[in-house]
């Protein structure tokens, strides 16, 4: 699934480039987007009494881009098994790739911060996540 | 009191300057380290149950600067009773003013979000802020 | 006319609010959808040879809004001179008016950085923020 | 070299971590820092007509920070070519690792985007590098 976006003008540094540091945050709204198109919000989940905390991150840059561009980003859930999870982005303007990223999660109680296993715990949001993992992880 | 800070490279748009939001942020540092080196940290504060929102805040752009720039910003109170608090903002490079601001806060009981008179109901912080209202109000 | 936004996840801080110098941002935001809607967008300004730098601005902050509320920012040019602007901001939450802001620019040169008077030196940008400003100073 | 930093409260979230997009950012001001007390400035390559963009990065979150922190950014450049290089980040808190991360960087002529090799082109900027790279890729 493709989450649309364009950049604004306070994302751009110096070298008239988005700087860097943004796509993070790009993949975050994805996340949160894709989530919520498909059902369950982030902050229900929060209301729930749990946290999806990024455990590692990582993004290569291919193509620069800058204010006003439009883009896309492909979000695929690619691995999950209701303990941890990773999440995959690919980022497009005008059909080519411009960025691709990774991050992995866990599941944790907020309460206690402690690991959750999401089939015991909390079987409808394992339920949620593993249909989304199916619909996204082969997307064509 | 002058606080010293060095202008970061995401800091800068493509207009290569310091994108005019991040005032507000280096207004909020000044404010936080002229508290700690005073001895009361916000940190603290926050501990006790106490939050000071920001109810107005407002910038005057009068030089641009940028990435590696050093900026002094000389902070100061210049109105507190207790309940509100005025914190106004001169940033100097080069000894030239760039940038003048202010802010306004009351201060809030952070499990209930209603106003507090500090007099009454934390007078040490009261001690505290009015000591620095009298020390930086009037500061050569 | 209203700029349509959702508040992300990133925005906020650890008081649970969306930290207060991100409406610096949303404001430009709301600047630059207000242009493009209207058929002149802010890079073609830039490429053009001007900018529209941010002299002063100020926000009052009533209503705290927080991660993934929907927010319509009401974005008016008060002001309009061709060589000076005025852009007004009220941001709503489900109706209620939860911040209230005021940006003012003036027109550059890009190359000289000097100031210019739009209706001599680019008289179709004149027309385009002089139809705006009508179109939206005495909006209902 | 470790480069030290105090958290802003404008980088938590509302998990009252520090947002994990920000660590990118910490890792450009260490190297930003470590260019500069080596003796020479980002500011200055640039003026040079010298890019330093990043290729890639990746973050492992180990253990979360928050406002008023204190960290210590060991940093180094671990693989030098004169056409790439990789540095390396370990953030430490009160002695503890609490974040990895590592960058990967190409040299670019500014004016026209293409891909320099250091050491034809800018011997004085590859000697640079050459000893910062044997300083501290060796570090204890």
């Amino acid at each position: 699934m493709r989450y649309l976006r364009t950049i604004n003008y306070y994302e751009t540094d110096r070298m008239n480039f988005v700087h860097h540091s943004n796509y993070i945050r790009y993949f975050e709204e994805a996340r949160v987007w894709i989530m919520e198109t498909n059902g369950l919000g982030y902050a229900a989940v929060e209301a729930m009494g749990l946290m999806i905390p990024v455990l590692s991150v990582n993004v290569k840059y291919i193509r620069h881009i800058t204010f006003n561009d439009k883009i896309e980003i492909d979000t695929r859930i690619t691995k999950f098994t209701g303990v941890k999870m990773t999440v995959e982005y690919n980022v497009y303007k005008d059909g080519e790739l411009t960025t691709q990223g990774e991050s992995t999660h866990c599941f944790l109680e907020k309460s206690t911060l402690s690991p959750v296993n999401l089939k015991r715990a909390y079987p409808d949001v394992y339920t949620f996540f593993q249909k989304l993992y199916e619909l996204t992880s082969n997307e064509e």
